[in-house]
């Protein structure tokens, strides 16, 4: 793998950077090409900034070296904080050949979390960085004024968002308010000094999330780092790191050093490793050195099922399908070997310490979601979701920052009662779902009948949507099937954005839809999800004829496309009115 | 090609007939093997039914030639009618080599259109066909009854069908009171006895359609034979030839001798063909004469862009894209040149004559439909949706059945407008949309981004959903492309039906996810849109261990899909109780 050329292969996508107090941004930025009137002059078109999250992988001038890693753009932030202390370090050895990293952790009795330092009407620069990186998007608008004219790209239709109240200007004021409040989170591990903050909330931008890791039957610690260098290409927003297999200690370290996103994990697959997979093994011990062991590399969330209780279980037993989250599953099997109470829940309180003490992030579990339509929105599902409820209300006491778990599978008129339940039984604390899937009938397009539930619920309030690949249900995800993936819950998130009106998001359509009907494709692929994608089905038909200047869907005899530069002229250039 | 492998591929996937009334309707029957309990017992499980549009393609004794063509089932219907004769009759040619063939009109003054026959209270064979056919899915729950148990595959969620009035069973006098209503058509044009009926409206499954046709640019007879048949292959409902390359009229008849669904046109595309492609040589003598050749050939619904009207060319000129409809651009040339009103407008009541003489189906063309999310529920797009439905009202009079077509481009947020003008202005009669597409920044997965629009406005209400596929706004469609498409749009379908509760939809939702938890992975793919993938991926995942005993995710040490046999155990089998 090349990491330079997997990034710089586009030179009308730029990363450029903006500045703005005392934070340094990164963001794409898409040059345009000239508009060509009919008399044949060229009017210039502004080139469009858009959200990026391939950190310095994407600067011309870095060296690519996954051996290297990322600079560490944090660690002044971190070494800053009077709560924060060097507790080790970690030498460098055969599979882990970064420098030698000093690891960080909370003095006694402090907690260095954005949720503690919100609390206390502090703004720490990952809330100026992440305020700063959500009004990119409102960049392109020039201005912060709701009335933008309607005839040029800044028209933008008002959005429904179900009660959320997003703001014209996104400020590090109404970042530390909402984090706060409780109802979003900067995933931000002191150990994970490589990362560039994003926020994760439903004032937001709708965020994803990619799942990678190696596991018993296949992968290695360079193709790990390939998944994620091409998630973060595709632009996925968060990284889950899923492993089970061999070098789980050093898989991960190599793809911290090297990920700019926040990356969460599920500790109790590792802790079950550490076991040799027997359920019957775990202890809260075992899981307690996984957890010490992750927050001291830099693990900026933990997926804990802390809410599979045993008396989910007799109704769960009752399902179409039963448990299908495996953290659920292994949980639920180890209540049921010791006829005791989900350790995850018991140790609640001393998790929640030891999340504190690194800034880790919770993500609660749904162990019980529904892994068919027949078991959407059953007894065992929103009694896990209550108890969502009271978990994270206790983290909140140890100022940890938390989001929630969500389903699964759910035919589409059953989505929106898990988001109402979610906002009421939850605190409004930011929802984190799998899809949901809405039929169980297309495995092998599962991404698709997921990017339609995904789609719903994140207009309807979910902050942040975990992919699905074509390959769910039938196998581990490869390359093409984590494009696929990202690209699609990236449309997903960003037609909820359209849907829910985040001032600024149909900017871009704007621009593409322009530069459609000026025959400016290469704008049109530039400004595209996937440029390369488009591009190459384009080239494909286009190559028997000899002109652009015609939609490939009609041929050159007649065009619609062509028909509206005649109907434009034909026009008296009046105000467009909307019914 | 080799039309018998196409569809005899899958032994466990079989055409069966069932007969009631005087009718026999072809469906697929899919063959599960027995699931085995702990104790190493079998128990059967009954075949799935599913709705299938395959005709004697699938028959296993079929000959399969398409230059002999489909066997004519509506033959005897067609000629018992009273109002029908013989106006002439096609001779074999080069091209079009089948045997002669009788060509049908309606006698002097007369209209046999299923319209017609609704109206007078009488139930026609196609109304039998369709009443059976759209009963398969519930023929799997045995019974009709509204309370299954809920602890077996016939448990299904109360779905939510925004006022639609879906009944238990569909009878013949159900579907002759949905078309005597104009809620619901039949498209079946007289001279197209190939037709298996299908029946298209708001309290019926929804159905989908794909596009088909050469262009000036590619594409032969026998291509395009081969991309009717890739598309019933995968399920698409009805077929539209959207030919505008050399020998029109010979493609569409060897499109309609071996075609089982409904298939459509729009003849503008023909007329423009005839006069060069020079919109200011159409006119009404041109166009005429094509409608009655296309009539005369079968073809089921015309679409027909007489909204497109002078008054919204002024508005249309506001827009961000224009026009996009090739449709409606062409009409909207012609108005520009002429200075005339649409001339389709103008003799709206002609064209009734002669759709009515031949029972073709109008879907009234939304030519101004929306081309970027940017136009969505503008002035022209919802002017002209108001002139459908006085177009449509006119029609009636004149005993032609009509669906109306919608959007186009719509973030999610203004779906449900279009659904519910329309339900008003249209008087209820069926709704055919494209998509909608709910963002424009993904060309390469517009079939994606125009599934979550169109599952929403199925869900709505929408009748039948024009399919969309990869190749959207880049190129033209290959036979992976169309696969594609119809297998997301079969999806999408399936979800609203879900989402509506039609009867016994979730059947297969639950047959399938029974056999996920029992690792009967043959009856998972078998039971899927599209199962050839399923399998392919499966496979290519599992080719590195030797068991299918767990599921591939998880690897096999810790399988939470195994875990759920425990848990069945565990359990008290009582009843799931959904909250």
């Amino acid at each position: 793998m090349n990491a330079k050329n997997l990034f710089n292969d586009n030179p009308a996508r730029r990363r450029i950077y903006i500045e703005k107090d005392g934070v340094k941004v990164g963001l794409t930025e898409v040059g345009l090409s000239p508009t060509r009137k009919s008399d044949g002059t060229l009017t210039p078109n502004a080139p469009v900034k858009i959200y990026d999250v391939c950190g310095a992988w994407a600067d011309a001038d870095f060296h690519c070296d996954p051996s290297i890693g990322l600079p560490k753009i944090r660690q002044a932030w971190i070494e800053n904080r009077a709560e924060v202390e060097v507790c080790g370090k970690l030498e460098p050895s055969a599979k882990v050949p970064f420098a030698t990293r000093k690891i960080y952790k909370a003095k006694a009795g402090k907690r260095p979390t954005q949720l503690y330092y919100a609390r206390r009407g502090i703004i720490t620069p990952e809330m100026r960085y992440v305020a700063l990186r959500e009004n990119i998007a409102r960049l392109n608008a020039e201005s912060f004024s709701a009335d933008f004219p309607r005839a040029d790209l800044r028209f933008q239709h008002a959005g429904n968002s179900f009660g959320a109240s997003i703001p014209l200007e996104i400020t590090p004021e109404f970042v530390r308010d909402e984090i706060a409040r409780g109802r979003a989170i900067i995933p931000a591990n002191i150990n994970h000094s490589e990362l560039e903050p994003a926020i994760i909330g439903r004032n937001f931008l709708v965020k994803i999330n990619t799942n990678i890791g190696n596991s018993a039957l296949a992968s290695s610690i360079p193709e790990e780092i390939e998944k994620m260098l091409w998630s973060i290409k595709w632009g996925s927003d968060t990284l889950m790191d899923l492993s089970t297999g061999s070098d789980i200690f050093e898989t991960r370290e190599n793809i911290l050093r090297n990920c700019p996103t926040p990356v969460g994990t599920v500790p109790l697959y590792q802790a079950l490793e550490k076991v040799g997979g027997m359920v019957e093994k775990l202890d809260w011990q075992v899981y307690k050195e996984t957890l010490i062991e992750q927050a001291e590399q830099g693990v900026d969330y933990f997926t804990i099922h802390a809410g599979v209780l045993q008396r989910f279980l007799k109704p769960a037993s009752r399902r179409m399908v039963g448990i299908v989250s495996r953290g659920g599953a292994i949980m639920a099997k180890w209540c049921m070997i010791n006829g005791a109470e989900n350790f995850l829940y018991t140790h609640w309180d001393e998790i929640c310490e030891i999340a504190a003490a690194y800034d880790v992030a919770f993500s609660i579990g749904d162990g019980l979601r529904p892994g068919a339509c027949a078991d959407a929105n059953d007894e065992a599902q929103f009694g896990e979701l209550k108890v969502q409820g009271e978990l994270l209300k206790r983290a909140w006491e140890y100022d940890v920052q938390v989001m929630c778990e969500g389903p699964g599978h759910v035919p589409m008129h059953l989505i929106k009662q898990n988001m109402q339940n979610q906002l009421d039984w939850c605190s409004e604390a930011p929802f984190y779902t799998l899809g949901p899937i809405a039929t169980d009938i297309a495995p092998g397009y599962d991404h698709i009948t997921s990017a339609i539930g995904a789609a719903n619920i994140a207009w309807y309030g979910t902050a942040m949507l975990c992919y699905v690949t074509p390959k769910e249900h039938l196998g581990l995800p490869e390359k093409e099937d984590v494009r696929e993936g990202v690209v699609t819950y990236k449309l997903a998130a960003h037609a909820a954005d359209l849907a829910k009106g985040h001032p600024a998001s149909q900017y871009r359509d704007n621009a593409l839809s322009k530069a459609r009907v000026e025959f400016r494709w290469d704008d049109q692929f530039n400004l595209s999800l996937d440029p390369e994608k488009a591009r190459s089905f384009f080239e494909k038909r286009t190559s028997k004829v000899h002109s652009g200047e015609f939609c490939s869907m009609c041929g050159p005899k007649f065009c619609s496309m062509r028909l509206n530069r005649e109907l434009r002229q034909f026009g008296d250039g009046g105000e467009r009115k909307e019914l």
